[in-house]
């Protein structure tokens, strides 16, 4: 242990390198409501690619395992180390390279922060468009976990605006991988390998990110709707409609009312409409032109007259802003009810009925209360599952994931299945695609030692 | 061969496999202008994934060579098989599963052509938006070379709407990744993977891709520049410019000469205006509606005259579509005039106008002709080189594509390295990547059976 940390000083400097007691313990944990901290034996943070290459090759001189860290937000346990193992925190390496106007791109290490990014790009009049609910998220985080958030209706995820990364593989070779361009058949695409991979199978150092024009105009509408079928029945009109809405939530009544306790929210929906809801849609359009907003909202507005809503709430500047934001917190307004876990599955939006109705017979069945919201545009569901007892709430989990499963959707939309849920991952996964993917960490990480017992366990 | 033969007889039916002389030479050989066709010992036409499974196996225990052929339009000789190989041509498995109206999704077999899937979507006011010049292409040809297009600037390559894939694996398992969504953290993204592998991964069975609204109003406008610094100056002006163009195109004099009398068009640009051009801008615009196309093409007219246009042309209609249909056709128009290599670069867009200047040198240099049009939205470059002699020629190659990858570009942005561009591959992708993608190859295909010979070499 004084030999590695000798080393690791070396290459680092001493004072950044944290060991035994000296480590803070958010050095050992994420927001994960599943997986306990563990504190880790060592934590470095590097300056540069150069220094995560040798921290890498003192690691496996000594093998160590490596867990990357972010802003430690995420929500599966993927930044948890392993005992006696060592953090990389990124912290230090913070800074916005470059934006590039012309090219329409962003340059910058893994440190900064979505809110940092998108100070940035606004001072440009550009956006890095992808907005997972929690804006001190690192750009190396969101990469790793392939992050998502509201936008993705229209926007997509993560991936689809990484261009290129720098990546320090586990051998030690600092790597480059694409580049400020949409378009490349060069070879199999080692950039969208790397993004998703939960620090598995790479560090990263740096990353080119896809900007685009910032619309000045956007206005939001409210709609609650008599129930549940009524909304996942609208979603594929929404969608379908041509009026390509940058938001697309469903929230349902348990959801909606925490949220509005949790974030102090009014927003003047009468008490007699609030009775008679079920459930509500958020729609966000945007535009280049007010006027085209103002017209597009019109026929939103109309559009969900038609589909049923009771009616419609247009929002726009700070009460929008604050709906929002009190909808990106969501999660802490779960915690705060003592959520005991969080769903993060995906069905194809022609399956939201379906999987809405499966989840109040699997609540029933092991006493668990649920309730929830979700990016209903991309069929995206975050389900808050209030059960204490363990094994029953194991029971709704399995349930619900393999529900999801069975619908011909996925255990995770965007949170990835870190630590916890590696389990329903080798449960309800096709062995021959785990084996594949084991296969291929072993051609990145001949030794295992990147974040070890995050995805397969 | 004669037991393979039977063997594979026994998994396809007897008139489903091709051998020796009643192969026909088509199943050997692509429109690659430098790959020589190799005429394979043996073609079967498998009928369903199953079949193609079976045949992996037959093609593992006798250790033949296996290049998938979807219609052969491929520009790299990706499709050419090895001599003595087994080609698996999926022109029987041609049908369009499922328009999911509600998903905005298509499932289809890999031997659906472009042309096909665009006749079917149009039935439900849906497109799948990537239309690379050749609509006669196969799906399987098109995820396999991560194909782009004209739409590219917009609407990206394949890899943006390719949601999901059925796949057969060279050690005979058929698996299935993604689905109908366009979220999911849930381990190593294979789809991203396999798509742009031409052919060497795995081989695509069916494909899940994501569909749009189709917009019913479109517009284009052709713009003669004084010389080409003009043009490359106002592309990153007309991207960043909020009008969000779906084509935005390049053509030099000689590319517009050559386009225009191969498709016996004449858009009635005056002649005193084509002799002072020096190049020429296409842009495309569409709307939801007619009134806001106007309008756009309105200022985009005003921003092309501020950005030095001598004048602006607006099509739509049927001239538009001639238009769009012979810039399509430029690689027929260049073959007919006899070039003898087409260059597939991909820069920075800001790196355009450096590459472009560079380009005259390499051409003195060598005494090679060159002259080109190219998707300038996304720094896509396509040049036809003409030089006979096969040294000179091959020296202006590599001087071309060392320029793009110096400027930060790459060697192939759609048409692939197939047997091609092996060796600017080789010599200009880093080592340390290229012995990575080598050890993937190995963890999906540890005995080498898929298409040998192409990427690695
Ligand atoms: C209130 C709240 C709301 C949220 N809403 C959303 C949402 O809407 N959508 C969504 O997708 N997520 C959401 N999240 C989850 C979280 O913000 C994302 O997962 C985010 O991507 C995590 O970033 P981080 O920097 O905190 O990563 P960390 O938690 O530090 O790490 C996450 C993973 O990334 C790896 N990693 C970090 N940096 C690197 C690097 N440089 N190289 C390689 N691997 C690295 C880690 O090893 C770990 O596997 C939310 C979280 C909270 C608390
Ligand atoms: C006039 C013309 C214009 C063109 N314009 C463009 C353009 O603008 N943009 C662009 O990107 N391309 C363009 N191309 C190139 C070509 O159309 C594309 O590369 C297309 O993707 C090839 O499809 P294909 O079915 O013909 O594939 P093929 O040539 O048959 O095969 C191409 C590769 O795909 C593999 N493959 C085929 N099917 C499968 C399968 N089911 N599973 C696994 N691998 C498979 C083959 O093994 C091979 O490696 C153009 C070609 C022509 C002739």
């Amino acid at each position: 242990m004084a030999d590695v940390r000798t080393a690791l000083a070396e290459v680092v400097g001493e004072e950044h390198v944290l060991a035994g007691d000296a480590v803070p313990p958010e050095y050992g944990r994420d927001e994960s409501l599943g997986v306990t901290g563990v504190r880790p034996d060592l934590v470095v943070r590097p300056a540069d690619a150069g220094q995560v290459a040798a921290v890498l090759q003192v690691a496996g001189e000594h093998g160590l395992p490596v867990t990357a860290r972010g802003s430690g937000t995420g929500l599966s346990g993927a930044a948890v180390p392993r005992p006696g193992g060592l953090v990389v925190s990124f912290e230090r390496m913070n800074q916005i390279l470059e934006i590039d106007t012309d090219g329409q791109v962003a340059v910058v290490q893994p440190g900064v922060t979505l809110a940092e990014l998108d100070e940035a790009t606004a001072a440009h009049g550009l956006v890095y468009p992808i907005f997972p609910g929690e804006g001190s998220a690192s750009i190396g985080g969101t990469v790793a976990t392939n992050a998502g958030g509201m936008h993705a209706v229209k926007e997509g995820v993560t991936r689809h605006h990484v261009l290129g990364l720098e990546a320090v593989l586990p051998t030690g070779e600092v790597i480059r991988t694409g580049g400020r361009y949409v378009k490349t058949s060069t070879g199999y695409d080692l950039t969208q390998l790397i993004v998703g991979s939960e620090g598995t199978l790479a560090l990263v150092t740096e990353v080119t990110l896809r900007l685009r024009a910032r619309l000045p105009h956007r206005a939001g509408v409210l709609a609650p709707f008599p129930d549940t079928e009524a909304v996942t029945a609208a979603v594929p009109r929404l969608t379908g409609g041509g009026l390509d809405p940058l938001v697309l939530e469903y929230v349902d009544l348990l959801a909606m009312s925490a949220i509005m306790q949790n974030a102090g929210l009014d927003l003047g929906v009468p008490q007699e409409i609030q009775d008679a809801a079920g459930a509500y849609l958020l729609v966000v359009l945007e535009n280049r032109s007010a006027d085209r907003l103002d017209e597009d909202v019109q026929t939103l507005g109309e559009q969900l007259a038609g589909l049923g809503a009771a009616d419609v709430y247009v929002l726009t500047g700070d009460p929008l802003r604050k709906l929002i934001t009190a909808r990106e917190g969501a999660f802490w307004a779960a915690r705060n009810a003592g959520a005991n876990a969080i769903v993060d599955a995906v069905v194809p939006r022609a399956a939201l009925a379906r999987f809405f109705a499966a989840v109040p017979a699997i609540a029933d069945r092991h006493g668990a209360l649920i309730g929830g919201c979700g990016h209903a545009g991309d069929g995206n569901v975050h389900l808050s599952v209030f059960q204490p007892d363990e094994d029953a709430l194991a029971k709704v989990m399995d349930e619900l994931l393999a529900a999801a499963a069975e619908l011909g959707g996925t255990i995770s939309g965007e949170h990835g299945i870190g630590r916890e849920k590696i389990r329903h991952f080798l449960a309800l996964e096709d062995p021959a695609k785990v084996a594949l993917m084991r296969r291929i960490k072993t051609s990145f990480d001949p030794d295992g030692i990147l974040n070890p017992g995050v995805l397969f366990g």
